[in-house]
């Protein structure tokens, strides 16, 4: 029954549920001497956290980050590091209507079946908030790349069915949709404000691409590359899909088009195309990597809908609360902790750290 | 470098190469009690072989299972079951004229990066022909899943950009493509048919549904069943893309049309829609579990393709020889393997065997 | 390089260092439903704390545990139970002179050996606080144990070279030596000051008695039950040896005396003799597991010993501070904390909570 | 209820029963570029193979290895190598009588308590022969090893209670006891030949001395160098006890005899005695590693012994056969294998394998 631990070289364990004390994780595996400070990690849980802009859910949660060990004189050390985030602005009352509910498109029922015993307070270990313990991870493992020279940028690369013609990587950041296209940007926030009038809300695509992997990522068979990559971002609640480079389209093209032709350029083995998405039989061929995951919508939505008590009774429910009309924005740095989460612990079976 | 091991409450552990003395999987963690025999194996072994129809490789593989161990007065005994096929129909001098060169679209330059050494007949490890001891294995799932009451198919959903529009059952296992729905199945073989007269290939995307199967598999956080899946479906060669239930299409849905509605139907909870495909939260609940793979087209055509010697010097190749210009119906009992193995090693951790 | 995960069903990640903000642990795949407050934890570190008696160091840690997650209404939830100890009386300083050396007997030189940089402040990593981690999760597993009906003692067996000839359970915790023979006991205590005024250290084994386990614990091959509890009790700090039953002493017997012979008793299956301690074919056979873990003495000493400092030259070491003369009054928790997360992990393997 | 596989970098996983068609075992993650022949794990397991002298089993196995998998050209190409030995000289009906009563000291009333059948022709699973896989994987293992200049020798150091006092390596293979003392061992023969004749067993200790392994082997907290070599060497059927260096001899000395006083000789680390058997703080320290296992004396003897039948009812048994009067001499390969497994695993986590 675990399942709160993921990875081989690299290893991560969250804890935590919404209402309780707080939310954390242990990473094992880091190598010492990467200079590691709280706010390193603070940056990313701040791109995360609600209440960014108006699209987003307001709570008020600050996300502070402690960090309780693994850390000797401003650099790594080689032990275990493990993150705190104490929750803040919890309303367990906002929950005390749905207590005796099955929320539709949420985990309530599913939990019951299999504990027995629900912690009711907003979703408890199946609420997103889990996913910030994720995202402190995350900053770890990409302060690791860099020293490495592997960087990752993600973004919205849809949302309620508009897409994002272009990556502008200046944009991303600037705009509360988190989108690389100044001009989809308007339709998706437009789209967003729709659906939160509605009482309703959207879901869309979220694409991460890394830049500068060495060839030799992954593993034969069992732990290919898009095997850990796909078992990592498919672990995170709203993701419906995934898919590798180009994904699903590959299934509707030819051999000859869809092979990547390699050449040589500088001493350096590249395609022409990059259809494969950086890897090839399981294993990164030191092209972009670029997957990408498919959010649903968000459960919580303030319509009237039809479920069912923990009684039996049929009744409607309208989950009222601060919620989000749309979870995509604040899932990029989500999905781009786990990419870097997988990418690191490959790469440290394949380069490992030496000391001297 | 490991990685040939997957499972968790049942293990299976592959090995072989296709120009090796053969292919084999050591499964561990079956309950005993399980009738078992050779026959059980074969016959999804022969729904995955070479030569099964015009549309699929001539290669005459007979694919012959052996049972090594695990095994005593017909039934399994709770020990490990090694499960041999030997190789039979190789042709190593197919692949002379490859050696020196890395074909497009194939793993043969990222294994030269991780490993520094290819086995370069036939794409040694990296072959599909390592698929076979997963059906084996997956045989071995699928008794201990029935006698539970859990059943699966699996069909292709689309070749060639071909949709098959509706699900006849019986309809399956009686045409080339493994297509559900007759009116397709022409065109889909049509599609197959030109590719293969123009040198080239086409891919598709493969459907597997399972059904009985109880509410409470899978694992909060990192282990949800639907990251299990994709794990284990991305593992498989040529897939780039995994979705459950609405998958993609969930990206472009509200939230007030994706969420499935609970109701109680003779005392077991259900939902009006499934578009979670069978998981929520990670758990499934009770529904259809309904998993979608997109696979690419087969990297082996004989059209001229540009690609480089492991010298580096630019060369075209032509990838002669005995390949599936389509490998979506071969390789839709594999998917179905890969979805009975996740499924088992969940239901044995939630309701495992117990003696007496 | 992980290293701070154990468990299969029942997993434990620690971490946290002697003078770092703390140490703590995460405890997944507890069943929901078992009662579980601080106190049933607190009253376990409290037996593992210093400052105990006159006999051990008198650090005044208080080692107060706080719960950060998992459970709800007083109860387990099935979800990762994260438990924090807050560090409070540090003395780095204590450890200054100590910055530049390797001290004889302690990690110090294999930990810059891999990882090149050494947190040199009280072992760091490596330092015995590490086990109050381990304590206080071998509590929550007592808890789960006694559930089901399986119960602990541990006790010194021998310090010093003074073997306790009977085992009298009520007399353990109420001596410093946690001796269970009234007679020895005041034997081990002379020894231990007798050290103590020496500046020096004396070792001992640790004897755990595992009652109630049911037959059917423990995995063929590599996952024995003893295998799994060597792996436990060899991990904690000072461990130099472990055993099961007759241990070394069956090396010296005879077949015919050492082969316990069964027999029925009220229906129960029974052996005249326990030289196997409770385990036949690495599964337990229903009578009481019996382990025993031999106890170096403590590494520091401030008697002058010759070593290195980092630069490699010779010099002279008092290792003065306020260190235990004997651990093993200190580590009887530790031991059957150990033992308890390994019954545990293999009690939910073999008969796993079932909601409702 | 798996546990056929151990080891995180280098994995080995075992199948077979003594009487079905043969053992075997996986082996992944072994580097490329490692020279490898049938001959290379013929050697070792000839040193295992019953039949060797007058003081072992007469039983005529051959155990010639297969090599199925992961060899190319003559070396290792890093994907998983597979081995094969069939069963030849099985007599079934040896066991006839044995069908319906559980014998003492055996794993009979364990395996049917677990698993609730048995395969009880010569133990079937739980059977010494499965140690025919472990040494076929450990002289791999040994290769490996060898090339990175790590060796290994292995003897009893003690028989019936006999003790080797001192160590020549020539003479451990040149007589029946693998007896490194030549004083020793015509009376440790002597004891076994005894016992023989008595129709009862003897054990003993094996001891294994490995050189040359580098500093930084083995993990902090659970995965300790020594925690993996006990659980290793623990789950050897017949293995009751395990110490490193001193092992349960350090429980008796004190901290100022102990302790390992550090020097530097020739700029390398090394310490004036060995009493942590080459481990210090779980992290290998550059000296020798030396570990030693207790195994207890063969449980299938001749002599009349009380038992009860599967039925409960008490009869006598006598375990006639072609069995071991001690197993101590076969099983120094075993215990050389376990230990080279695991050292291999940790070298190749802190200094792996990359291409040129």
């Amino acid at each position: 029954m675990p399942g709160s631990t993921f990875g081989r070289m690299l290893t991560v364990t969250t804890f935590g549920e919404s209402h309780g004390p707080g939310v954390g994780v242990v990473i094992d595996g880091v190598p010492p001497r990467i200079p590691l400070a709280a706010q390193d990690i603070q940056k990313e849980l701040d791109r995360r956290r609600p209440g960014q802009s108006a699209i987003t859910s307001p709570r008020g949660e600050k996300d502070r980050v402690e960090i309780l060990s693994g850390i000797f004189d401003g650099t790594t050390t080689g032990t275990a590091i493990a993150l705190l985030i104490r929750n803040e602005d919890k309303k367990s009352s906002d929950y005390d209507n749905l207590k005796d509910l099955y929320r539709p498109g949420h985990a309530d029922w599913t939990y019951s079946a299999k504990f027995g015993i629900r912690d009711w307070r907003g979703s408890g270990r199946a609420s997103g908030r889990e996913t910030a313990a994720r995202v402190a991870a995350g900053a770890v493992a990409r302060k690791l790349l860099a020293v490495r020279g592997v960087t990752l940028i993600g973004y919205s690369r849809e949302i309620a069915g508009i897409r994002a013609a272009r990556v502008v990587p200046s944009e991303i950041e600037n705009n509360p949709a988190r989108c690389p296209d100044p001009e989809a940007t308007r339709r998706m926030v437009e789209q967003i404000e729709k659906a939160k009038a509605d009482k309703d809300s959207v879901g869309g695509v979220v694409e991460v691409v890394a830049s500068g992997c060495p060839a030799g990522l992954g593993d034969p068979v069992f732990d290919k590359l898009e095997a850990l990559l796909g078992h990592a971002i498919l672990s995170v609640g709203a993701v419906r899909g995934v898919e590798i480079g180009a994904g699903f389209e590959a299934a509707r093209m030819r051999g000859s088009a869809y092979n990547d032709e390699p050449y040589v350029e500088q001493g350096r083995m590249r395609t022409r195309t990059n259809n494969a998405g950086g890897i090839a039989g399981g294993i990164s061929n030191g092209m972009e990597i670029v997957v990408r995951a498919a959010m649903r919508p968000p459960a919580s939505i303030a319509r009237p809908q039809r479920t069912v008590t923990t009684a039996g009774e049929e009744v409607t429910v309208e989950v009222e609360g601060r919620h989000d009309p749309c979870i995509v924005p604040r899932a990029v740095p989500v999905i781009e902790a786990m990419t870097a989460l997988v990418l690191a612990d490959c790469l440290l079976i394949q380069e490992p750290y030496r000391p001297r």
